[in-house]
């Protein structure tokens, strides 16, 4: 699985409980997250760079646990690679329509998650009858990173982003990137109780248990398993905020130069 | 001269209005900013690709417009090329140095910056008999970029960073990151009349004129001059939000893979 840095910790976490037998390799581009800003094109390389890696660890499934690059790139990785790979938007688009009453669906990710709108089609394709709206939250992820979660600036930030969607009566919010989870809190006192948070960590884990389990791909219990961490800046930063996300020791990172894959 | 994205546009701003005749080639690294949060490793391989690009461009001075790529790269920058150097580090000391007048001087910039420990020593160098205060300021950046800067959270957030320089009793303050120039109002209003800000942007400027004069590489008046822009990302976002940096109209920008060169 590859991520722009840490948050692809939160897909990680929920792997490792619901296939706590499968050999994983995460990798972390964190000389050059934040994937969010950046347009569909830088995206794109940078996942072909992650994914070239990846390969070379000879690992039978991509998880694209980066939401970012989920929405602007997975299309053309898809065509670009034999393996199966597994992106966290749809998946997040399923626990959606689950859990809507009112058929009235909120998205909230990055400016490149909202602006590639692969969350409203994804949505769309599952039910052309529900009603998506979506707004970025671009400071969200900077807030997170810099462990600004119970603060009276966060609480103001998170009322400008989320009151036109509790204007627009949304029954459920999607959480499209993956720090957004760190903020469950303050999202949930901004949309009131009556909203459903809906984190594609989750989602993306169980996708990802099926698609072994129906492809004989799951591996045999009895065998031991690793987890290994690379990531492209050094390990420091990475491991003492990854820890948060993970909620778990970070063993056995190593950096990697991962533009000259 | 290079840049982490769109900040080095307030340096590019006071060179054109001090040497309108010279031709500039700025490069914004938009595909792998910002370079705040990085290691000095990192932001040294950065700065290396960044210099290759304008080398190839010829050019016959190089001004590092970047305060974290100034703080943890100048020196090694300066050792592996023959090409004069300028950072924004040394002027922005300079600067506090002639403004103080009860000899505490505070300086906020990125993780990187402060952590370098770069405008600490360059000022200690000028007077050791100087007080420096140094904090980062990793919000700050972001809520820039976002456009946030008449918010109240932003005025919250500047109280949480800058609280303690003021405790300290500093009389100056330097703004050690291109962004920090685009908040002077609420950070003046946190400090108070009583401190004076220093933006590096003018100080460098002043440096790179006397530096052209004194080794007769100052272009003649006569001859038409011209200002270039590279990205290493698409350059929509670079010209919406760099106007506001450079309150002019940019033109001529071109993107480049940087991580190729």
């Amino acid at each position: 699985m590859f991520d722009s840095g840490i948050g692809g910790l939160t897909v990680a976490k929920k792997i490792f409980e619901l296939l706590p037998h499968e050999n994983v390799i995460y990798f972390g581009d964190t000389a050059r997250y934040p994937y969010g800003p950046r347009s569909k094109r830088i995206v794109r390389n940078f996942s072909f760079q992650n994914t070239d890696f990846l390969l070379l660890k000879r690992v039978k499934l991509v998880v694209v646990a980066c939401n970012t690059a989920s929405a602007v790139a997975l299309d053309v990785l898809r065509k670009r690679y034999d393996i199966p790979m597994i992106g966290v938007v749809e998946p997040g688009a399923r626990g959606a329509l689950k859990a809507t009453r009112n058929g009235r669906i909120g998205v909230i990710g990055t400016v490149g998650t909202i602006n590639s709108g692969a969350y409203q089609k994804a949505i769309l394709r599952l039910d052309p009858g529900l009603t998506v709206c979506a707004s970025p939250c671009p400071l969200f992820a900077s807030l997170v990173e810099e462990g600004y979660i119970n603060k009276e600036a966060t609480r103001l930030i998170a009322h400008e982003y989320l009151d036109p969607l509790l204007r627009k009566k949304v029954d459920t919010l999607v959480l499209g990137c993956t720090h957004y989870p760190l903020l469950k809190s303050v999202i949930s006192k901004v949309m009131g109780k009556g909203t459903r948070l809906i984190d594609s960590a989750e989602e993306t884990a169980r996708e990802v248990k099926s698609f072994l389990e129906g492809s004989a791909l799951l591996r045999n219990a009895k065998q031991r398993s690793f987890r290994k961490f690379y990531v492209s800046d050094v390990p420091d930063r990475f491991v003492q905020v990854g820890e948060k996300f993970l909620r778990a020791k970070i063993k056995e990172v190593k950096r990697v130069d991962i533009d000259s894959y």
